[in-house]
């Protein structure tokens, strides 16, 4: 009688990569998620006739290497909500709209190594890598698909206390599919949590996607354009991220998908350092659920800004390089 | 093959609550338990034959707002032992059997912010609201129902050196059901872990619960009798709380719960305070495992006394009020 | 559809042990793992076809008397791989090779509080009770069997900067079973994390068990010689800790098992104090699932050195005794 599915991906690599330190040395580690994430999760729902349903899902992600859990348990999700032919609202924790809209526009599907484009919030020594707003806390969301058309909206709380709109995230998006062409469109903002003399920093973010199914080869392009501004002083931060890129289904089996990621840092410490990733990863399907991959990395910055492949630290060269076998399983 | 069901409640509330600093700022938040602690688990049992089972449970708080496990992460249940015609026995962390004996009595089922029935110890700063010892860990927990009588029984380990009975937990409760009347009496002592001069402090407590179902109108009334007397000096702090309140099952799936819980300082620094919560909730069954919520609360100090309508919170002013819309869903 | 299957063990004891302190004092306590380490987990096969399937696991301690979790969460097994003719390879954190190998020939099931089968590195202060590694991180392992031939070995990255070698952790290891007779040798090195002066400490160590099933009495003896030898000088730290025990099936549900370990130090601080432990189990299966047990030990050092019947406590006093009642339920 119980309605809860346990569900999961375990996804581990042996990874190669060089420059990790001052000293320039390079590392072999075992580590997890090199194609996705590892995680684990319940999820169920319940008909409530007319055609509505109760929904609830719980996420969780597990490094597959020491495991270790997240920082915060069920940081990946932890909402509830209804659903029908209007589509799906929710409350909780859960991904913002705008790292669902964009999530199929990436190649690398997010992959945390190999993919920028959920690159965080601007980082403060170089390079900068700004930056897609992910896991929300205290959101109200919602998502509905009518034919060929995708909308949905995240709200988010600040709940800092003498003011409502510090620390609120908002984000809209609506997604267009006609054939082997997709579209989406998306618009955030995100308000900084530290009230100063009444206001508090900004950071907007305009995303744009596009893909074509030129089958066997699926084609990708996107590009966020990020403005952050301060409460008080301050020069704005901006810069566009940009990705290319392309998936070959050369067999039943076996893909091939080479990205490149560049980004373009208009102002700011990082400003002549523009870097850039160009990651290529061939998959194999065991079935379904279970592939082999192995995946290749290399990233770049100008002028002597430190860089690393990884979306999240910083790097010591303007140079990293990584190459790596791994296995995922989705059960 | 494998007998272990997978449960848990999901409960999500948008609040709106005043005077949550020395400010008086207001907030609205979404914030997990509105009606019931948010949580999941495991349960499972095995027929032994004859008529015993073995059982086991492990139960985790979930914050359905962050995503954040509990302090402790099976901090709700983590205990296995025998079932049988002569009741249960488990050994492990379990609730009391206090909280288990009482939780039938209070109309708003324990819900984090909308009952005081498991306030806990005195808190240091005013109002007290003393004190329920609600989740217990090494402890043996007896209960077992003969006909129209319940009985049941906790013995906590204190686990001190030097001392069998510091930190030890004693609860024994009985309670009786004669067609729509119920009532329990609990009597519970809970021993300090700090040994001074040979001694150690030592809360008592006396709960007495009825219930009347007055079909569509449940009736509902208790009063928790609390002393706390120390090891070393000091005058003994003495409380009362007590909470009246009803559910009207207005429709087949619409209720509405009134209740007041008000409690007497009998000595102490907020002798004088006299906190009061009152709380009203409208639930709207979707069906029996899915409800929607509405929600509010209004809590007064006497005599300037600070006063939150949270069971855990101080609070900044002498009142207090929410009002929250929310969703809950058991799976 | 879901092929995940969600497991676990539920063990509780109650517990009387002496001298817990430098003054003396016993303590009656409940505590979780008498007879094995309770624990939660996932786990799930995927047939890929051609005998092929992949695998995953899962698994956490409980402390099943304050409901905590270990310090990771999932620290017991968190590994994906391959299994088929060949065998079964996984990679993530699992139980080394070594600790695998030699379950087998502990009579106490590598019991937390009543073998030291799998006692940890050497530790600081009296007595050493080195070294079995038990938990791996960052590993590759292997295990095939061949008739009655069984090989295993797990190779687990260091992943510390400057050195490849340092941190790693390999194993290798051979069982080999005829009729009632089995045999185990495994040789493991671990490598430190810290390098001095290009060179990092080496623990070595082999292990060899057997066993006879003369029933309904078995048999067991099995001896870990261990070494360890320092970066930058110091003599080399040497042990040898051996067991011998027996389970006698006594009756179809009842089990009695006696064990001895004991540890012949051969250098450094504890030289002199060779410590033992002698363990006695009664064991009551209700079912292939749930059990009731009695254990007793006590636990001898000479020369005036500290010890603790628990594999991982250091203890107060030259001797130290317990005694415990217990139930266990796998589900």
């Amino acid at each position: 009688q119980s309605s809860v599915t346990v569900y999961g991906i375990a996804d581990v690599l042996m990874e190669y990569r060089n420059k990790l330190n001052a000293a320039g040395d390079s590392r072999l580690s075992v580590t997890s998620g090199g194609m996705n994430t590892s995680r684990w999760g319940l999820r169920g729902a319940e008909d409530l006739g007319g055609g509505l349903k109760a929904v609830f899902q719980l996420e969780a992600e597990v490094g597959f290497d020491t495991g270790a859990a997240g920082s915060s348990f069920w940081g990946r999700q932890a909402n509830v909500g209804l659903e029908g032919d209007f589509g799906r609202v929710i409350a909780g924790r859960s991904y913002s709209t705008t790292y669902d809209f964009m999530l199929p526009f990436d190649p690398m599907g997010y992959a945390p190594f190999y993919s920028w484009a959920t690159s965080g919030g601007q980082i403060a020594t170089q390079p900068r890598k700004d930056g897609m707003v992910t896991g929300v806390s205290n959101l109200i969301k919602y998502q509905g698909t009518f034919g060929p058309v995708k909308v949905g909206a995240t709200y988010a709380l600040g709940e800092v206390l003498g003011s409502d709109a510090a620390g609120r995230f908002l984000s809209v998006a609506g997604a267009y599919t006609a054939g082997p062409f997709s579209v989406a469109l998306v618009v955030d903002q995100r308000n900084g949590t530290t009230i100063t003399s009444g206001s508090y920093d900004k950071e907007k973010a305009l995303h744009l996607g596009v893909s074509y199914d030129w089958k066997p080869v699926k084609l990708f392009a996107a590009q966020r354009r990020y403005t952050k501004s301060f409460a008080v002083g301050g020069t704005d931060l901006k810069s566009t991220m940009s990705w290319i890129g392309a998936t070959w289904s050369a067999t039943g089996a076996l893909s091939i998908t080479p990205v490149v990621y560049f980004q373009n840092i208009d102002s700011g410490a990082s400003g002549t350092n523009d870097p850039r990733l160009f990651a290529l990863r061939a998959k194999y399907e065991l079935s379904k659920r279970t592939s082999l991959y192995a995946v290749a990395s290399n990233a770049k910055s100008k002028n002597g800004g430190v860089v690393s492949v990884s979306r999240d630290d910083n790097g010591f060269a303007d140079t990293q390089s990584s190459f790596g076998l791994g296995i995922q399983h989705r059960f």
